[in-house]
This record gives structure tokens, C-alpha cells and sequence, in this order.
């Protein structure tokens, strides 16, 4: 086999077969084939597409150029959750110890946030002496226990993918379905889970700008989960404004306990409930969807959900006290409001930018190395469809740095847009994907 | 300026500025741009295209990227040929006689020969003692005496075609029309000749196996040249067949030398005639094309050519003699025929694999190293057109080595097709493109 044959093949729109791309996947893995060939064939994939068995086998090649997870050590039916990524998206928070305090496993690996997202670890990371490198035994443990933990993603799980994203994302090669979709899904089936729920986020805050472009990678993703042999489900939700009112690590962290003391905005719940669902079907721990959002309440409103995440952040070395007196997170120096210039209806959102503005003012990650400050963020007082007057109050801006602030506010003040007509935020859920 | 926005600037279908492809050529050519991001972006060009400017300015950009030669110390307008490459293309050996012979400068760079074409270079040094690696000095000395001299390409001459070229060929990115347009005329304006005149080969022996693909290369070439401030024209030739009788580096060379005896096959004096026309016209040699036939029809009745032919050879280390006396070039030890094993019109020749046939009898390259042996070849004693019976002799191989000869033999025999039905020939001239 050549490279060169598979890249004209592709390039003249063939198809590429099970062996070619295992053979593919292999060599550019082993350093065998050059990244100036596996670049050409992302761009011709780019143009051409691949089809569903492509899609798989790339998936099934990348997941297994490493590690696959054993997670038979843990009792029970594992769900994994997982999102495209947004701006506020501090679901994993709440779900976590909504899911585990229904006696669910929740075992997940997260990551640190970069550009205009964020991570769960990084938030994790608020509550003091929180540890995310366990142990495999301590991880192991810590879910047969308490039924939750999370831990740092480890280099092992497909190294392929690794590799072919750092070229995707110098050559222009990054926003195709089937790259997209086996690149999150290789490294979904590697970390060892029964079960994936997704949450693909749409809009102008998330990877997805166009909806029609999240709700086809969505169900991609859902036939590559089925067809390795894993109930798979994805939700596809509204990013077109963060979600919830906190962007920021600390407070994010805050939003997430308030919405385990049953006070969590309305969106972010939606999402919770939306995914959550599918998690306890999934698991077998609840007869249909709305059973399911029934248990996730009662849980909220017995405050097991919050005393399942105080146990779970003792668990892995953090200060429960600060689940339980949320002032103790770590705080910003400054509170500073940002005002509106005019009345109208909030017709729109430049969420992205909101997401930069926080990144401004410390709160997230330019490039890999940068420190994050946990304090700082963004509160939104009002967001899409509420109506303002001159001099309302539009979000505050949480900082310690001035100049910083300066920059950020000046950022967000751009990102509303308003309107003289009455104006309906969107739903937070768009649609449901099981097959 | 970053490499990453103008592979998605191109991916996306913008077009690239001036300064945007000067700034990638030279980065490139200074290995400041990784191989693998050109490769994306030649892969998104071969789907997106480039314009006329695009293509102008990437040419430029390449002849810009080493020496441009400096040919003022040669008198007279100097007319630069260039073949596209087929099989049996002798076509300069005989121009360049004819052409000095007229009085007009022919300074030629010339290839070795790759695949299934044979090089000029490869044909000359079938004379005994022939040197290529001529001296600037000696070089200049022998175009202002005897109006002819034909050196091996330098290095020195668009380098970023060269390393794109070679990238081209490892990524399946060589069949661009824009690609191959600059990188043919990028050596061509670099080598400095004041005007071009290009045979470009159409049919299945060809690079362009489509005439509406050789006639869009002929024209974006041609446009090239135009508004780089030289004189161009092409002449879209047929290679749906060898053109003349004789493939192989020896036999070449001895059709050559007929044809300068005025003894040469139609269709490659066609070629000859339609070529040499517009370098006499460019050179203001000839009133207009007519006239240019007439001369050069002279000065091969009165053995001028013939003699320019020996005065060149021997102005470049070689033995005349063999110019007057074929015989005494490379001769092969067997002499082998292929006979029709039926009736018919030939309607059909596989005319690359004819060449690939000469390639395994030793006469030509499969990679850049191997040695050639300029003995070996194939006569086609029929062509295109004509009525065999069974038991015709339809080629002979000449061969040095019998198992290869038998190789080339089953090829051979399977390169022609058979028809019942009366079949014409195609004319050779195909189109004539000046603007």
C-alpha cells in the first residue's frame, strides 16, 4: 500500500477501504507516513467527505492506536458525558452528583479549557487542594464508593487523534464532519464507557456556528457510537448565548452549586435534564425520559445531589466546606457593572466574544502554558429576549486587574445587540439524536 | 501574514493577493513553511483553482525565487522551445539544426528523461564524447558562433518549483492546471529567453491525456507568457501515437538526422514545421508562417541543417562523423519482430505503454539513478491508420538484452488495437493558441 494511492483515491472522491485506512492510521501513528502526505488527504477529506463505514473505521483506527480503558473494576453500567464545548457550559458540574446520587456511575475525563471555552478541570481546580491526577486504583475506588469521579485526560487514549489534530489545526483541516466526529468519538470509545450522551452545542459560542452543521455531526457521531456497539444519544443545544448567567471558573463553580441547592437557571437545567435523561436510561435506572427527569429533581430538592458533590470534592482532596458556603471559592477583587447604552429588546449575543472577554481577564488560556485566575468572569443580569433601559445594568464584569477589566468591558459591551420589537430567546434544546 | 489563513482563505475559495503568494513562495523556498501546510494548501488549490493572476503571480513568484539568466551577451532574439514530453519526441533535434541554420539563436535547457518520456540530453550524449555541462563562457561563445547550443538544466533556476515539484509528486497534487502552468513557465521565464514556443502533448502518451485539458493548459500558459512581456505560442500536438517512427535514445537520434536529410516521417515534420514557424516569426526571421516554412523546407533540401546539426555536435565535445554516418551511433545487438496476429486497421495504440516498453528494454528511467542504455528502442514499422494482415511485421524491438526483449514484447503486441472498419489517423497539429 501507498500513501500516495490512497490520498489520488480520495482526491478523485473514492471510497477508502477498512484496511486503508487501518494501515493509514497506523503508519502516520508510527511516524511512517510524513505529515506533508496526511496533510494533502485531510484537505482532499475536506473536499470529498467520507461516508459512514469511513467515518467508523477512522474512529475505530484512531481509538485503537492507544490504550483502550477497562473499566470493568467499576460496578454497574458506565454513561459517559461529553460536549463540543461552549461558553458557561458548567453542566458536567451539576450533572455529576445529580447522576451519582441517583447510584449511576459517573466516570469522566475531562480537559482544561483553551481560547473562549472553558474546562471542568479548571473549574474543579477552585475548590482548594482539588486533585485530578488519581490513581487507576484511587479512580477505581472513588467510583465504586461514591459512584463519581474525574480525572485528568491521560496522553495514552488515542495518540492517533492527538496527532492528527495538532496538524488539522495548523492546516486549515479542522472543520470537517467525519474528522470532527472520529476525533471525538476514537477518544470516547477508548475511555472504556457502556454508553455516550452528547451534548453538541449550536451556535455562535460554539464550534457548530450553523445548526444544520451540529445536527449532522450529532448524528454522526450517534451511528459511529451505535455502530461500535455503544448506546449512544446526543442533545443538541442552543449556544447562541452562554449558557447560564456565570461565565468564569469560580463562578461557574457557584452557578453549579446553586443549581444543586435547586436555584440553577432555567437553561442550564434544561440542558441537565435534556442530558441527563438519556444518562439514566442509558443506565437502566429509570423507566422512560421523564421518570428520569423526575429522579434528577428529587434528588436536587432532597439535597442529596449536593451532598454527593461536597463527597466527591473530599473525595479528591478539595474542601467540602466551600460546596457548602460557596463564598469561600475564590473571589475577584473587583466587581465592576457594565451598563446599557440604550432600551431594546437583546435580540443577540456575540457569545464567542463573551467567552474572549472572560479569557481577558485572566480566566482562561490564550495558549496551552498560560496560568488561569479562577476568580474572575462574568456575570450576565440579562441575556437574549429580556428588555433594558438606558443605564440598566447589562452583566458585571468580576476582576482583578483594572486594565483588564477595561479591555473586557469594552469587549462585552459590543457583544449585545438590541432591538426595538419584541424578541424570544431560543430553546435551549434544539433537537434530540438517538440514531 | 500567517500560512494557516491563507490555506482557509484558498480552501474556502478566496483568491489569493500578489503579496500573498510572494510571501508564501519565499517562505517556503526558505523553509519557513513546513512542507505540510504547502501541501494542504496545493491540495485545496487542485479543488478550488487558481485565476489567471493567481497563477501569473505563482509563477513569478517561483522564477523570482532563484536566477534569472542573463542571455544579453547572445545576439539576436533568442526563441526558447518547450515539449510537454511524449513518447518519441525528437522534435528539438531537429529544430535546433534547422532553426540555427536560419540564423536564428536556439540556447536550450534541457531535461534528462523520467518514466515513460525520453530527455533531449539523454538523445545528444548518443554522441560519442557529447558534453552538456557546458560553461557560461563557453556557452554564450558557442550561440553567437553557431546560433546553437543545448545545456542541462542548472538547480539554480526556480528552486521553489523544484522543491514544490517534489512535494507535488509525493501528495497527488500534480494534475493542477495553474500547478503545472507555473511550473513549466517559471523555468521558462527564469531561463531568459525573449520569446517561448510551446509543444503541448495531447492523447493517451501524453501528461494531458484530454485535448480540452491540453488546450486550457496551452492557453493558460500561453496567457502567462503574454503578460509576463515574452512572445508566447502553443502548439496543441497529438500523442494519441509515438510521434514519428522511432522511440529510443539511438533511433531518435538516427530519425533525426533523416529528417534533416529530408527523409523525415509527416508527422513529425508537421510538428517541426508548426513549432519552427513561430520561433522564425517571433525571431522576425519570416514575414509570416508560410515564409518560415518555406526557409526551414531549404535549408533541409540544401543540407545546411544537416551540417549546423554536425557543427553543433562537434562545438560540444561530440564526433560529427556520426551525423553523417548514422551507422555509427549506438547500435543495439538484436534486431526483433512483432508480427499482426490478424487483419485490420490499426485504430488504436496504447502509446505510454510503447513508451514504458522502451523504458524496460533499458532505454529509459524508472527512477533518477538508473543507467540508460541508448542502443535499445522501438521501430513501428505501422501507425495509426494503417491495414495489417496477420503475419505483418508491425514493429521491431531492438534489444541488447533477449528477456527484456520478450517483455517488451508481450507489452508491444498489446499495445494496438485492431479495427474492422476503415480508420484515419489524427492529424498531429491539433490547435494553434497565441493568445
Amino acid at each position: 500500500m501507498r500513501m500516495y494511492d490512497l490520498i489520488e483515491k480520495k482526491k478523485e472522491g473514492g471510497v477508502l477501504s477498512t484496511e486503508e485506512i487501518q494501515w493509514m492510521i497506523k503508519g502516520y501513528t508510527a511516524d511512517q507516513i510524513p505529515d506533508y502526505q496526511m496533510s494533502a488527504m485531510l484537505m482532499a477529506i475536506c473536499f470529498q467527505g467520507m461516508n459512514e463505514q469511513e467515518t467508523l473505521d477512522l474512529t475505530l483506527a484512531m481509538r485503537d492506536s492507544g490504550e483502550v480503558l477497562d473499566l470493568s473494576a467499576i460496578h454497574g453500567v458506565k454513561v459517559d458525558k461529553h460536549s463540543t464545548g461552549g461558553v458557561g457550559d458548567k453542566t458536567s458540574l451539576v450533572l455529576g452528583p445529580v447522576i451519582a446520587a441517583l447510584g449511576v456511575p459517573v466516570v469522566k475525563m475531562s480537559g482544561r479549557g483553551l481560547g473562549h471555552t472553558g474546562g471542568t478541570i479548571d473549574k474543579l481546580e477552585c475548590f482548594r487542594g482539588f486533585q485530578t491526577g488519581l490513581s487507576d486504583q484511587k479512580f477505581f475506588e472513588n467510583v465504586n464508593r461514591i459512584r463519581l469521579a474525574i480525572a485528568g485526560q491521560t496522553a495514552e487514549l488515542a495518540p492517533a487523534d492527538k496527532k492528527l489534530y495538532a496538524l488539522r489545526d495548523v492546516t486549515a483541516t479542522v472543520a470537517q464532519r467525519s474528522l470532527i466526529a472520529s476525533s471525538i468519538m476514537s477518544k470516547k470509545l477508548a475511555s472504556g464507557s457502556d454508553a455516550i450522551v452528547l451534548d453538541v452545542k449550536t451556535g455562535n459560542g460554539a464550534f457548530m456556528k450553523n445548526e444544520e452543521d451540529a445536527i449532522a455531526l450529532a448524528r454522526t457521531m450517534v451511528r459511529i457510537g451505535n455502530m461500535a456497539g455503544k448506546k449512544t444519544a446526543a442533545i443538541v443545544t442552543d449556544m447562541s448565548q452562554p449558557l447560564g448567567d456565570m461565565v468564569g471558573n469560580s463562578l461557574e463553580v457557584i452557578e453549579a452549586i446553586q443549581a444543586l441547592n435547586g436555584n440553577g437557571p432555567e437553561d442550564l437545567m434544561d440542558d441537565v435534564y435534556a442530558l441527563g435523561s438519556y444518562m439514566l436510561l442509558f443506565a437502566g435506572a429509570a423507566a422512560d425520559r421523564n421518570q428520569a427527569v423526575r429522579k434528577m429533581k428529587d434528588v436536587i430538592a432532597s439535597k442529596q445531589a449536593l451532598h454527593k458533590m461536597a463527597e466527591f470534592v473530599e473525595a479528591q482532596g478539595g474542601d467540602p466546606a466551600q460546596v457548602y458556603d460557596p463564598s469561600l471559592l475564590p473571589q475577584a477583587a473587583h466587581k465592576i457593572p457594565v451598563y446599557a447604552a440604550g432600551d431594546g429588546y437583546i435580540c443577540g449575543m456575540e457569545t464567542e466574544q463573551i467567552g474572549v472577554a472572560c479569557m481577558l481577564l485572566g480566566g482562561g488560556r490564550r495558549i496551552k502554558d498560560d496560568v488561569i485566575d479562577p476568580a474572575v468572569g462574568i456575570e450576565l443580569v440579562h441575556k437574549k429576549g429580556a428588555y433594558v433601559k438606558k443605564g440598566d445594568i447589562l452583566s458585571y464584569i468580576y476582576a482583578n486587574d483594572l486594565e483588564k477589566a477595561g479591555e473586557a468591558k469594552a469587549l462585552l459591551q459590543k457583544s449585545y445587540t438590541f432591538s426595538d420589537t419584541e424578541y424570544t430567546a431560543p430553546e435551549t434544546i434544539h433537537e434530540v439524536i438517538t440514531e
